[in-house]
């Protein structure tokens, strides 16, 4: 199996991009990702998008891209797993060149929400969970969320501060980051009250709906030298793991078993410890979300992200930066772009070229992306190479 | 790179499931697979499907089969490109397998599209044309497969008795294949005095809207003869490629140009020549595709397909078999399965399994599995190992 390395990236300014159809968002994110890289054409792109069906009518859409951006006849793929498409398809990616099959590939993540109203938007979503079960019965996914909350707040005393400075902090960093989609500082009472969603969810601990896109291309570490010059980052370790969609079927409504067994994967073929991780760009769908993901992959024990949250310990200039982009909150959460987006994040800070929101000697990154209530997770370790 | 071998399949009979959902109609195909592998578990997963948002409302279905086949927390994927979703599924897991990553990986195709009215699954399949230039102008496929028909029969002298000879044999074919969805012979007079959908394309031209799965098993080839007493079959070449998926944008309208490439590129991986093919699964999603298909992958000069079907050519026991399972037109056509359905009758055939449509002294098969008016097509050749 080939090493692989990520040679370039790019992505748009993420928000509701009322002038951009699908394939606009799509190719200003790989256009620059190419262009970073400085190759000139590409073997294969693998699409993670979770809904263009439901979204904006369309479905074929890798061939309509690969059309769109000038590539064809190359191989073209969507993924989809929900949320965590733009992980998947970057997992695609990574086996088309580790397994010697291609040399360029192109991975991206679209999503274009905002063509349909809000009733749709939530319908669309709700096609993550298990509709005959969940959806259909009339949980969507805030009040998903918020159970989850409850079990959390009821078992650890987790409680809606520690969930609010979840989103404070992510806030704070997506104002250090020029392509977030909401670059202001929130407060801890603003956060709290804001309107109530889903008890204890306030709108203010929810992601957003986005527009937008992210790219990356992949080639053989031994061939990245030769191809560019910037610092060359390679993917460490990349697994994927998978959960009940409903969450009814768990044992333990907190413990993302998915998110826990694709980091284990992900960290053991990485051969990395929790202190070997500079820095994480976590699934912060909802401020519990974070919370829980941390948890599973063992970054605190359960019942102590939370307090930790509190304390700054996941702040750009803690122990552990979480989510320096803004995170799915402040960023913005266009569902199939959301897995790449964390990867150019990673990149950019492995480069040192994350300006204002630099994670000062940052060597080492992991990205948890996640589907549904964690019914798929991927998880990659992203390292620069010295 | 590894070889990579099939050791499993398994489809159910395809039809208008109405008692069964998606999640059914997947487990009775992957269950049998699994069996007909004789192994106890599996390493990841990968489901062609186009377009389960649409037809039964749900995304996140890799996740969502995984639990319901008792797989979890195995990597699952969902992979779209249209109608060729599952000849990608396949190379996705072929991927997976080839490059050292997963041991036993299940590929499986699925559609569920009964689910919804005459006028939702048309407009669902027409988000396999590029939506904001064919069909919200008001081509949907029988109309785009009929602007191919009518330049084809212009140019090379095509006749309408030749596509629906096509039909005819298809459905000859079929009635010897208890899975398929028609198992009773047509006539041509029955083809040609049948109703005109979109001239020249009458209804029995036309492939039919299907419930069904199919599944493989892949492992690595040196772990395939500790594994099963059943003759080993091969993946000795697969490729996938890409063409505008807006007819408009071609130079021509019947050279199928994705179809043309993805069969080169698998040919030469296998190191076959067109005369070590001794049967084909091609995609007759309509009449006029399969002879295009033919033509593209130069089993036939441009023109020739026509009349070689006329004199028999293509049928079983002809020189070049072509969809003896009964192909799309009579086997059915569950959009996503469909790729996978033809590995399944290469594979029966291969073994030397295929009852009483067994092409005698099968060795080597090919399956060319395409989306929408051929914007995307895999092609992959099969082989028994000796």
């Amino acid at each position: 199996m080939r090493d692989v390395a990520i040679i370039g990236i790019g992505m748009n300014k993420w928000g509701e991009l009322w002038s951009d159809s699908l394939r606009d968002i799509f190719v200003t994110a790989a256009l620059p990702a190419i262009k970073d890289a400085g190759v000139k054409g590409i073997d294969s792109m693998y699409i993670g998008c979770m809904s263009s069906g439901l979204f904006v009518g369309q479905e074929h859409i890798a061939s309509l891209l690969a059309d769109y951006l000038g590539v064809l006849p190359a191989s073209a793929t969507r993924v989809e797993s929900a949320c965590a498409s733009g992980g998947l398809a970057l997992r695609c990616g990574w086996l088309d060149v580790a397994s010697g099959e291609s040399d360029i590939v192109l991975v991206s993540g679209v999503e274009k929400m905002t063509d349909v109203g809000g009733d749709e938007a939530t319908y669309a979503l709700s096609t993550a969970a298990d509709m005959e079960y969940e959806a259909y019965n009339g949980a969507t996914f805030p009040g998903l969320y918020a159970l989850v909350a409850r079990d959390h707040m009821r078992r650890y005393g987790t409680t809606p501060e520690m969930l609010a400075e979840v989103a404070v902090k992510n806030h704070w960093h997506g104002s250090r980051n020029p392509n977030a989609q909401f670059q202001m500082e929130i407060t801890r009472e603003q956060v709290l009250g804001s309107v109530m969603v889903a008890d204890p969810l306030h709108i203010l601990d929810c992601s957003p709906i986005t527009d937008g896109a992210a790219a990356a291309i992949l080639c053989p570490l031994e061939m990245a030298k030769d191809l560019t010059d910037k610092p060359i980052v390679k993917i460490s370790g990349i697994a994927s793991a998978t959960d009940s969609i409903q969450i009814a079927h768990r044992d333990d409504l907190c413990a993302f078993n998915a998110v826990k067994v694709s980091a284990e994967k992900a960290m053991a073929k990485a051969e990395k410890k929790h202190a070997d991780i500079d820095l994480i760009e976590a699934h912060d769908c909802f401020t519990i979300a974070e919370i829980c993901v941390l948890e599973a992959m063992g970054f605190f024990k359960p019942g102590e992200a939370g307090p930790a949250t509190l304390e700054g310990v996941t702040r750009r200039g803690g122990r552990i930066p979480v989510n320096v982009s803004g995170g799915l909150k402040s960023k913005g959460h266009p569902v199939g772009a959301t897995g790449i987006g964390q990867i150019y994040e990673l990149v950019k800070q492995l480069r040192g070229d994350a300006d204002e929101r630099q994670v000062e000697g940052a060597k080492c990154g992991l990205a948890q992306n996640m589907g549904g209530t964690g019914g798929s997770s991927v998880a990659t370790i992203l390292e620069v190479v010295e």
